[in-house]
Parts: structure tokens; C-alpha cells; sequence
């Protein structure tokens, strides 16, 4: 089984992070690739950002000229997985929903820890729309952006265990999602030193986009995610 | 004022359409300037054209190059608005949005009758999101497509007017939103045939993002819109 | 264009004001009434008063004899809009929900702010009711009565900044909604304290009501605001 | 202990009628005086007379100079109640939440079948803002108006029973709210021909009046239902 | 008439004063027998003993020989009373949701004040679950264990009393629900010292229950709570 | 690995026939092991039987020796998964649960079609407390009972798929989960007919809990799920 694993930002250390952390949790027989996107931002951070991504992703898996069994869009919290359902048969896995999902087996109530502010609506936006929003105590941003994850783990660390601690105990979570694809390998830690149980998005992903293709399971094409209907389109691919 | 009406298809009828709809509901002195995206399907009907299309009406609006007020995603049921409102200083409005926030004010419950059954979810999903999704009696389908809207305006009223029928009798809705802004237009028609107000959402919007100006108003920046990070971009935008 | 701005308490000062902050809001051409109720109380703070302002502000419409095009209920967060819809062919707007739709355009939550304690579970009901509440951050008291607004403005607007800057920073508010007819005016001066949109919700409502006469728009009769049935009254109107 | 019931609407016969029903399922030892308003229509079945009886209701029992233990509102769908509690210290209940509240110890979900269908969107208004809507099924109107109810009993009974039946069948109702103080009465008869437990509102509202003054608990006066501030009014009351 | 009040755990001497508060707040002519579960642990606090005392507290009333006409289940925040309601004609009276109903009547908001941390997420569920959720401001622990609450009676009337008053203050709750069948007894100090009303549950119930009994309204049979279709049991009951 | 799936009724067929569904969608390696409760009725199809169901399977897997990894419940809509998680250490996966949530990576909204009417409100409260239900499009009931899906497989396949498409048709359901233990093995036969994938919660849960396992995830014990507090019992276990 081969899954591609798509990272959102075109920074391509991070694309090769998020890979290890799938390949850690794929099956014996399961194949990672790790996808960087044709183009767009070195880190998503908004939604102008993401939503370029969005369409980037689309375009990447669409270029991608090998065979595959499913789909991981590896950005926490982003725009597209409804595109990506569209035009693919096999089955597309979000990385926000799959930690939220895996975090609801865990526990009565969850919370997000995250990177920026202004990334927090965005994410409980999109758990809104996934109506995996019930039991989501609360998304707590840490105040580090994007790639500062990857420049100082230690830093990362203690900030995100801050956000968690409020978490469990001011707003009762019982499980602490990891909200950003580069958080991919600090959950360990952050376990260690919570207590709680710690979902990272990417690793359930893996789980997940397995279990979907072991049953012979793949998004529904009865209405919302039906192939796109032909269009003719305009300066669209770019040369 | 100068208001950017911006289609999200690249079919420069509708284009033409939607800034007439958009002129006839603008006050004195306010100009509309119809644009159509540099890119993108000559009409979005699924959420892969409508991820391009929130791109390509973010890029379209940044490669304007005179001044403007307010801009108008005229799109029904469209992915993008967030990112248009982080890019912008000036007021953005979303005829979905301006639609149903406009019916709000008619009556206990409103429906918004689309073009195809698969818009319906997409349309419920950018209500729920705007948080304008309580009083939604329902959203139906007439079945045809966007641009049939156009090739023939005496079928689209009669199957438009078939669905707020039923929407008004079964759904209880008391006034109904057009949820397409290829509909511009047949709104007079449609209230006619079915006594109950009819909501264009590209009038609507034309007024709000009037008024918005008018008041001084415009997206707070303390947050979820705050003007994008600085980002290295990789191959975009397009050659 | 004649808008009538009806007051819901019968101090005459404050109809002034209200009338003035309408006049400010309104387009060239459109006459603002300001209506102070024939009978009541000379402030609106609880639900018993709230309740004789319904009835005397849609009886004071009825005894105005020339033609006017629509109404704005100028009591924040008041009962009786339903009524007026009712007996009215013109449209109708509260101030309630005008400040809340308008705010929704401009954050991604709003907050209100408003005068005392118990006033809060009132808007939260009106908010709740009007289906306007899925993005209403808080409503918060600044703890100063009605009248006291106009006797010392410059302590309003400071317990109104204090509540609206906790808003902000504790309750995620990006937009902030003045909570009362009688704060019509300290708009500016919050906006610039705090640094995020400030709506009033008579200018709101005065764009609105503009809005939906030029859109030749009016409320639906088919059902909830179908007009009175006949009746007999006994000891009503008194005499 | 004596329970004052009031009427919404000024017809003495119908007073009678949920006198009678009241004190059907009054405790010995409890005395219902059964008023009808001051003021006001003979039969409600609109906001505008639903507020005017609000207020109607208000000074009604402010003139009742006896001493009393509790108050029930008689009106199904009405507003006012909010007032009567600020202006009280003995409990008050309102027959639509009493109902509602009643059904909900019966089975999994009820519904409620009243009247005319422009009564419907107020008793669903009233059930939202009670808090006691999430177990509602659906509120069905039998087309019947208020007075019609008393003229036709058996007209009136073949109605209900037919939208009790569908709300039972249809909707998954097992319980049935008669939700109208006019149907008092009529429940026995209903109940026999659904197989479902029907309430009546009023009797409903009478042994929760009863059993709030026997646990010695009346309404909460920290905030809501504080007592109105100290007010000077203008006309009113009227002479 | 005759009521049956099972307490949920095996500790007699709480059966007894369980027993005590019910005989108290019923009417005359009321008995109330107080049950103690023929199989559980001597106090509830967490899903297993709950779920074990759900199936007690069936097999306890099954096994009671005489005439009864109304069942109270006299555990706050446990499991069972579907199943109660589906073995029994007569009506079945949870003391949670007893307790929640009256306090809805008595103000804008109500909060629970339970034992342990680990009680709160089940009272939620079963707040949640009653459909009596949306004007539960908070549910809060007072850090004592079931048993601790006869103990030291002081000690729990002085950490109940400090969660109440930060439940009236900063959740806003205007009415106070005991959420422990073992504080039966507390409520008029408890009242004393808040000046907010403070519903027991049992007390509640039996009110609830003598209501419904008088009223002539039992369990819907028609589809939730039909009786048990007929099994084949293995090795149950104990022998 | 070795999970244990825990049928809630006594018959050894079913036992038999969830264990093999059970094996056939485990990976290599894992060891499916198959428990009949000690107690209980031979199907589960009401909340009486659903209680002692949770207690025997409790009671079960407590007296189960071995090792083993995780524990899967078996029963579609039955109570008792909470309490497992309290009593073991290893992740409990409830297959209401399972089925939903992989459902939800399917389509935009699910169906569940279960065997007899009375079930469909035991699994809409499941999924409610879940935080399962928000695209839950409906719960249909094929009117079959538990034990004639195994008497008669054609016939059942028959009516659930008649329920099948009405919910994909009407309810707008995208994915069909099979809400039955029993009905495992149907799936794909169904998955035939209706054209729309068919999730099976035994399935499911083996794909959910092996991902648990080998996350290194399993139920947090900070508060809801944390171990019985220490309880001496009364007559329990039975001898």
C-alpha cells in the first residue's frame, strides 16, 4: 500500500519531518511518500496561504504519476480536503480531523494545541464543518509559528506542555491534539511530561488512510465529492 | 465609491450579468467594477473549481490596480472570503453570506433553492461556517447547472420556482435566497410567481458593502484576519 | 426616502440623540423620524418595562399618521420586532440584530457590550432567538444604567473600553457592538481606544433599513408576519 | 395556597374554561382564581396581541389585591413571562414551558399541536428560548383558531387527533402537548384516540405551581428577574 | 399513593436520609418507601458502579412485591432510568433531570454543584442527553466524595456553598441544583448562605412524580420505553 | 496483538459470526478473540437488556485471564463503553462509535439503518453523547429483529437496503453504516446494491483499536475514565 503523504508548505525539511513521522506509524508493507507542494508558501499561516495550498496540493497529487492508495493532506487545521475528495478515488485523510477523531476514542473531551492566534478560528472552523467539534474543549495557540517549531524543539516543547497543562485543567480536556504538521515527533514528549494522552494528527492520519484501504472503504461519489463535472479552464494549469 | 464585484467563473457573460445585477441595486454615485478571474473553470460547480477559484479571485483582486472601497466575492456557496479579508484593508462581502444575513431580516426562516444537487452541501457548509445557518429552512436544488441559468432564463425560473414553492409549503421557509449568482436577475420573476420575497444575494451585498463604507467599517485586524505574515513564495504567482 | 427610529424609552433627550446618530448614518434623501413612545417608562432596563416599550412603540407607529417606508426599533436587545413586523407592510429593523449581522461581516466573533448586569440575559435571548448568537464571542455590562450614558459620557466610555478591550483579548471578540440605543455616539471614541470595529447599532440599522427599501424588499406575509387577524378589543387602545 | 391562572385573551368563557381545568388538577386545599385580563383581544393568535396580553397579563395581576402563592400564564405560546417574574416574588409558570417540561418525563421526544400555523413559529421561539426545544419533534398546527376550539369540541379533538397522529407516526413523537389553553379539556378524549400521553399545559402548570410553593422555591433575584428599577412612567398606567 | 425511592448505592443509613427528605417534600397521603439496592457498592461514583446500579436498582424494583405508583431514582448524574421507564407502567422520575426541570423554572441559568471531579462529565451526559442542557450554566465539583458528604456535614455545606457562589458569579447561574442524592438536607443552609434558590433533587422528583401520578400521565409506550420483548436470560438473575 | 470483541448477548452464533467479521478486517498478527457475556439476554433490544448488557461485558472481560490489548464492544447503541474504560487500561472501542467516525471520512453525511424501531432513539442519544452526531443525516430502523438477521440474511439484506437508499435519496446520506452487530457480513452486499459505501462497526472498531495499539494510544485517566475509586459491594459479583 502506498500513501501519499502531501505537506502544505513548500518548505521541503519540513515535508521530509512529517514523512518520518508517517513512516513511523505506517504498517509493515505500507510505503510514505512525502509530497512538497509545486508551489506556494515556505509555511501556511493564514488563510491566503492555505488556501493557495490548497489548490497546490490538488495540483501536486494531480501531477503525481504514480500509482497510490490514499491520500494525507499533512496541514493542521487548512483548506482543500474537499477538493482532493473530489478528484480522487481513493481515500483523502486530514490530518485535522484524523487527530480530533483519534483524540475522541481517548477521552470525554479534547483540546488542540496549536501555533499562532490566528491559526485557532481556523481550526475550529474547520472541526465545525467536520461536526467533530462537541467534545473539543478548546484550541490553545502556543505563539510559535510555523518553521520556529523546527528551529528550537526545546523552545516548542515547553511552550506547547504550557498550552496542554491549561488545557487539561482550566478548560478539562483529557487528550491533547498536537495542532500543526510540524509538531509531527514532539508527542512523546509532551506525553511524558502531561500525563494526558497525545494525538499527533499525522501519525493517525496513517492509521486511519491504513484502516480505510484494508476495508475497502473510499469517499462517496453519490453527491458532494462526485467527480468534478468537464470544464474548459483558463490560464489554469500554469505552464 | 468603487465596489469590485468579482465573479468566481471565467465566462465573461456572467461576468457582465452579475455587474449589471450589481449596478441596478448601487446607489448614486457608486461605481461597479465587474471583474473576472485570471484564471480558473468557465463555472465552479464542485469544491476543486471553487478552491481555484478562491485563488484566482484573491490574485484578480491584487493585480487590480486602481483603488477601491469594498469588494464583493460573487460566488454562491464559494470557498475564499477569509483570505480576501486578510489581503484587504477595505470591507469584503460574500453573497452567500449577504444573502441569507438579508433574508434574516424578512422572515422567521428562509431557503435558498441552487443550481445542482451537489451545491447544496457546500452552500450548507459556508452558512453553518458564517454562522448564519439557524433559521435555514432549507437549501434545494433546481437541477440545473450554472451556465443552463443563462442559455435559458424561462426553464431556470420555472424550476426555481418549483423548488421555493416547496420550500415555503413543506420547508416553512418565508422568504427565499437565489443561490447562485448566475440567478441575478430573476428575482422580480420569482417573488412574483411565489409571493414571498426574493433575495438576490449580489444586491444584497451590493448594499452591505455600500453601507459598510458608508459607516466607516471595515475587517478587524486583531485576529483571524490579520494582514499575511511575510512568506517566501515558491513558483507563484504564475509566470 | 422617511425612516421612523422609534425610541423605547420616553426621554425625549435621548430620542434626540438616537435621532441625530440615525441622521448621521442616513444617505442624502432619506428623512429620519426619531419617535419617542406615547407612553412608558424614561428607561428601559428589565424585562417588565421592556414589554409595555413593545406595545407602545408599535402602538406610537400606528398613531403616526404620514407614510413613511420602513422602522427601526432603537432599544437594544427589547422585545416587540415581531409585532411591528406584523402590523407593518414596511420593513423593519431592530437594533439588536442590526449591530449583530453588521458585525458579522467585519470578525470572525463579536462581542457586545451593553449597560447593566441584567440587561445580558435579555440581548443573549434576543441574539439567541434571532439565530445571531453562533458567532457572539460575549455580552458583557459596563454596569452603568441608561441615563447615566448621557449624564457622564466620558465614564461611559471608559467602563464601555474596559469591557470591550476584555472582550478582545479574553472572549476572542474581534468586532465590538455597542449594547445600547443610548451609547449611539461613543462609537469613534471606542473604536480608537480599542482598535477593533466598533458598530452602533441605530447607524447599523439605518443602513439596513435604507438597504432593504432600495432592494424594494419588505417582510414576508405568508405566515409568522401575516397581518392581525380581526378582533374584538376590550379596553384597548385606552383612551 | 391560591394560584392565580390568567387568560391571554378577554373572552370570559374561555377564563371559565381553564378555571374549570385548573382546578381539575388542583391539590385539596389549593384555590385557582381564574382572571382575565384588563385589556386586550378576545382571542390572541399574533405577536401584536401576544405582546399587547403580555403587558395585559402584567397589570392584571398587579391589580389583583388579594394575596396569592403563584402565577400561571395561561397563553400557550405567548410572551410575558419574563416580566411577571420580575414583577413577582412567588413563582410563575408559563403553561408552554410547563407543558414541554411535563412531556419530557413522559418519553423520548413530543410534540405539540396548536392552533393556527402562524402560531407555530412563536411556540418553537418561546420552546428555543426555554431551553426546552432539543426534545421537540415538531409543533403542528391543526388549522383551528382559538375561538373555533370552544364553538366545534368535536371538530376541534378530529383536528388534533389527525396532526397527533402524524406528529406520532411521522415526526417520532410519544408524547403529545396540547398547545393551546383553549384545549383544556380536550386531552382524555385525544389521549384515548392516539394511545399516547397527552398534556395539557394548564393542568401541567398547576401541579408545578403547587409543587414550587410547597418546596418553598420561587423565582432566582440575583439578575433576570431582579425587580424593576425604580421608574417614572409616562401614561401609563392608563386611566 | 405510594413511591418508590431507590438509592443507588447500598449504604443504608443514605437510603434513610434519601428516604427523610423525599417524606418531607411529599404531600399528605404520600408514602414514600426508600429502597436500598439488593446488589452495588456503598457509594456511586464513576461508570461502573453506576452501571452496576442501574441494573440494581431495575432488579431491586422488580423484586418489590407490593403496589407502587411512581419510581424516583435517587442517584444524580447515573444511568438506568431508560430502563426503568420501559420495565414500568407507572411513571419513573430521575432526580437529575427532576432537578434540572424545577430549576429552569426559577431562572435564566441553573448550575449543578456535584461531589467529586470525576462526576461532573457524567452529569453533563446526563444533562446533555435530557435535552436539559442549554441553561445549565456550569456543573462544578466540591472535591467530597459521596460518604464524605454525611461525614462531615459542616465541611460540605461550606466547599458546596463556595462552589455555588463562584457558579452565581462568574458562570452566571441564578438558580443552584444539588447534584447528589447524599446532599438531600443541605439546601435550606445552603440557600441561606447564597441568597440564590437551591433545588434538591429529591425533593424535585417526588413533587414530579406525585404530579404525573395526579395528572394521570405515565411512560409512553409506544416506542422508546415499550416493554422488553420477551428473552431467553442466561444465568440471570443471580441466584 | 490480541483484542478482544465482546458480543452484549448470549448467543453463541452471533458471537461466533462477529468474531470471524471481527477476524476477516484484522491485519497479520493480530489475534481476534470473540467473548459471550457471562449473563444476559439472548439478543439486546431495549435499554434493559443494553444495561445488563454493559455489566456482563464488564463483568466478562474483567474474568478474562490473558493478556490482551484492546477491547471491543460489540453491540450497536448499547450502554456500558464508559465503563469499560474506567476498568481497563487498554483502548475500548465501542462499535456505534467506530462506525461513525470512519463513516465520517466518507462522505459528507452518514445513515445508520438498524434493526427495530425502538432502537433508532438508543443510538441517536449514543451518537449525541458522542459528539458523533452532527452529520448523522438519520438513524433508520429496517424492522428487523436482532436475531432474524441471522434466520433469514436475504430478507434482511432486502430491508436494510430498502432503508438504505431511502436515507441516501431522502436524508441525504452519502455512507450507510450497517447498525447491528448482527448485520456483519452484509456489507458488501449491500455496498452492491446501493451504490454508496457501507461501513460495518465490528469492522471498523478492529481497524480503530489496532491503530490504538500500535499509536502507543489508549483511554486518558485523568478525570472521567480514571480507576473505580475503592468500594466494598454488596452481594456483587454474583456467586
Amino acid at each position: 500500500m502506498r500513501i501519499l503523504v502531501v505537506n502544505v508548505n513548500t518548505t521541503e525539511s519540513m515535508t521530509d519531518s512529517i514523512g518520518r513521522q508517517a513512516a513511523a506509524a505506517a504498517s509493515p508493507g505500507t510505503e510514505i511518500v512525502a509530497l512538497t507542494p509545486l508551489f506556494g508558501a515556505d509555511s501556511v499561516e493564514g488563510n491566503y496561504e492555505s488556501y493557495l495550498a490548497a489548490i497546490a496540493v490538488m495540483e501536486t497529487v494531480r501531477a503525481y504519476t504514480e500509482p497510490f492508495d490514499a491520500v494525507i493532506q499533512a496541514g493542521y487545521g487548512e483548506h482543500g480536503r474537499e477538493g482532493l475528495q473530489e478528484l480522487l478515488d481513493v481515500p483523502v485523510v486530514d490530518i485535522t480531523e484524523a487527530g480530533a477523531s483519534t483524540a475522541m476514542f481517548l477521552g470525554h473531551k479534547y483540546s488542540v494545541v496549536t501555533t499562532l492566534d490566528r491559526a485557532v478560528p481556523m481550526i475550529e472552523d474547520r472541526l465545525k464543518l467536520a461536526g467533530l467539534d462537541a467534545r473539543c474543549a478548546s484550541v490553545r495557540a502556543s505563539g510559535l509559528g510555523v518553521l520556529e517549531l523546527e528551529e528550537d524543539p526545546d523552545r516548542a516543547v515547553t511552550a506547547i506542555v504550557e498550552q496542554a497543562e491549561s488545557a487539561v485543567t482550566q478548560d478539562r480536556a483529557e487528550v491533547i491534539v498536537l495542532g500543526c504538521g510540524g509538531m509531527a515527533g514532539l508527542d512523546a514528549d509532551i506525553r511524558k511530561r502531561t500525563g494526558v494522552p497525545v494525538v499527533d494528527g499525522v501519525a493517525a492520519a496513517v492509521t486511519i488512510a491504513e484502516s480505510l484501504v484494508r476495508l475497502g472503504l473510499s469517499t462517496s461519489k453519490v453527491r458532494t465529492y462526485a467527480p468534478p463535472r468537464p470544464k474548459t479552464f483558463k490560464n489554469w494549469p500554469p505552464r
